[in-house]
């Protein structure tokens, strides 16, 4: 018998002991012994519900249980969360955490906490929800040079922007139904902001590379203005419009950034729609490989959890390596990186004399209806050039476009 | 330093000492020791090759060498390799291998076999290709129960069907092309007729539910009759023609089938083209998950028994569980599966009174240009029926259809 111990009773929380329950033979069978969650921590209680005897509101009596072998925290947030894994790595045990904020933070150090201890540290659920993508990129991509990540990694956004392109409404519309249907929080800014996505690939990136790269430091733009009229003309162009968050390595550099792209049909993500999340790897022996599934929810996240758990009670006294040191990772100038945008600008198609002058020769586009601008596509630049072109015109508004394709 | 041997120097074989010096850097990094080829086994020699120094010709310098601690099967077959790998395990030596037949074949006994030993025995590169989906079953979807696998796991014949599907070839042109450019061997039966495959979904199966389905019990069907007239009806349906390897977990039975498929574009694998492989798993908590990527080629297969490699580096001395015992897992009548199917039949698309007489009401489809026959589908109906029925009319082909969707 392994005694677990969940920090934490919301959405993920109780997702990890219905997952325990629901599958308690297969996940025994699995882990070598059968997995009991001992105690729940939480402020409230819960009258009525199975778990309510397991409850405790200090996380101390959790702590100095000899044992609890295994900590889920699944509380979310940075603090206390942060204080609680290192008492319990301290105290000797395991923790799993779904936690994207608290591993893009602390995950490396948390990491060699628990080496030096025999222990583990295991984060599947923190990207990609239930997808499994950071086991694989920690134990299964090790034999490649990993030189792309691009993913649409927020499920939230994901929702909006599929909305907003099949259905044509405005994005307000689109939050406020996705607001009721749970697929935003009423405060929604750390996902339409990018902020989310933005951990994720710094989670990402560092497993990629080994060292620790800062979210603080990826250039990071939300969905907020992303309007109808950019479908439109995405949609004339034969283009979707995702939130990507993408990491790449050129000449040694790596770059990284986390903003809403236009992307075609031959680009690997492009299907990916409604809460799906996708990633995207590029490898320099293994090539092109993509993982796909539900990037969020309940179950799907607490069934990523729960595989850690049983990881970690596999592993009992056994660290499993993962590379990721606290060194930092010094990213490259988001300005030096090149590639086309989607521009709008005031104006009539019929004079493109600043346009040219600006930017030379583009592909412009019009959509019926949209008066008064109009559309173009410039060549590959820099971001940098980008911006100093971009003074000299009327611009609207301006989308990246990433062409990486499978 | 870690030294290994590589048995085979074949494709694989080059592609796993060519991986090793490629990125010799960041795997030395990841596997905590730098990785060292110290012999490789081939009946050939390689005069001007770097490896030339290293090739050996009798096994028992390689089983009898202390510092050789990992070995790495790309023979490919099952004799000589399972006794090579059995000596391999029995003189303490960890082994990895890209060998399907091997492991359909012997899989949990070298399992058990290394379990005892403290060693590891590991196949990721044995299912498609570079694509990570061993380590995932077995170590990140064991919270779930898994209700369904179906991959399209092997590039020759997805190759061939999607240039008969795109250019309207026939298959003997379109399997002579791919030889001709190495995708196929000169003797294709085991890719054509479905063997290939079929060792895979036995593997994925295994693995999922932890005992030990028998390749050779598997209902196998090839592509050698798929023909141009079938891929114009499934042009005119809106469907295309895919070799699936698929399994699925219904009332406590597990049914498994290898045999091409027509699906239709909400099919998860619906734009899995040329030589790539894909695999759709349903877990009944994770939900949908996919994996996509080369399922074959040098380099994508030397990816994954590299990491293979690094991953028993960094655990020696730890068997890393695998839950696949040597139990076999009997499968359900395979004439009980419930599905639909598209059939071709003799006659007039006029009278219709055979075919109702045998199938009842049906979807009719006729493609200008083809005439004397034309095609329907039937509602859901179990193998067994099928197969009643279609004694009862002129019958001149069917293809199975899958239906899921993501």
């Amino acid at each position: 018998m392994a005694k677990i111990a969940v920090l934490g009773y919301g959405t993920v929380g109780s997702g990890v002991v219905e997952v325990l329950e629901t599958n308690k033979d297969s996940i025994t069978k699995r882990a070598g012994r059968e997995i009991e969650v001992k105690s729940v921590l939480d402020l409230r209680d819960f009258p009525g519900d199975l778990i309510q005897e397991k409850i405790v509101h200090d996380v101390d009596v959790i702590i100095n249980d000899p044992e609890i072998e295994v900590v889920v925290e699944v509380m979310g947030g940075v603090e206390p969360a942060f204080t609680f894994v290192k008492r319990a790595l301290e105290a000797g045990k395991s923790v799993c955490t779904s936690n994207k904020a608290l591993v893009a933070a602390h995950g490396p150090e948390l990491l060699e906490m628990a080496k030096k201890r025999n222990l583990n540290f295991m984060f599947e659920a923190s990207v990609g929800g239930g997808i499994p993508i950071i086991r694989p990129l920690n134990q299964s991509l090790t034999a490649d040079e990993i030189t792309k990540i691009t993913g649409i990694l927020n499920g939230t956004t994901n929702y909006i922007l599929t909305k907003m392109d099949k259905e044509g409404s405005t994005y307000e519309e689109t939050l406020k139904e996705a607001q009721e249907l749970g697929y935003a929080e009423r405060n929604p800014e750390a996902d339409v902001e990018g902020f989310d996505a933005c951990r994720k690939i710094a989670i990402l990136t560092s497993l990629a590379y080994g060292s620790t790269v800062k979210f603080e430091e990826i250039r990071t733009e939300g969905i907020t203005k992303i309007t109808t009229k950019d479908f439109k003309y995405a949609e004339k162009l034969g283009y979707v419009v995702k939130l990507l968050a993408t990491s790449c390595k050129e000449n040694d550099k790596v770059y990284a950034i986390t903003a809403p792209f236009m992307i075609n049909s031959t680009h690997p993500l492009y299907n990916v729609n409604d809460v799906l999340n996708g990633i995207y790897i590029h490898g320099n022996v293994i090539g092109n490989v993509m993982f796909f599934g539900a990037g969020a929810g309940k179950l799907p996240t607490a069934s990523a959890v729960v595989a850690d758990v049983v990881d970690c009670v596999k592993h009992k006294g056994k660290n499993v390596m993962t590379v990721w040191s606290v060194e930092k990772l010094e990213l490259g100038d988001a300005d030096d990186e090149v590639r086309k945008f989607f521009v709008r600008v005031k104006g009539n198609v019929s004079d493109l004399s600043a346009v040219n002058a600006a930017f030379g020769n583009v592909q412009t586009v019009t959509v019926d209806g949209i008066d008064g601008e109009f559309g173009f596509i410039t060549e590959p630049m820099s971001e940098r050039a980008f911006a100093e072109a971009a003074k000299k015109i009327d611009m609207i508004h301006r989308i990246r476009i990433d062409e990486t394709t499978i």
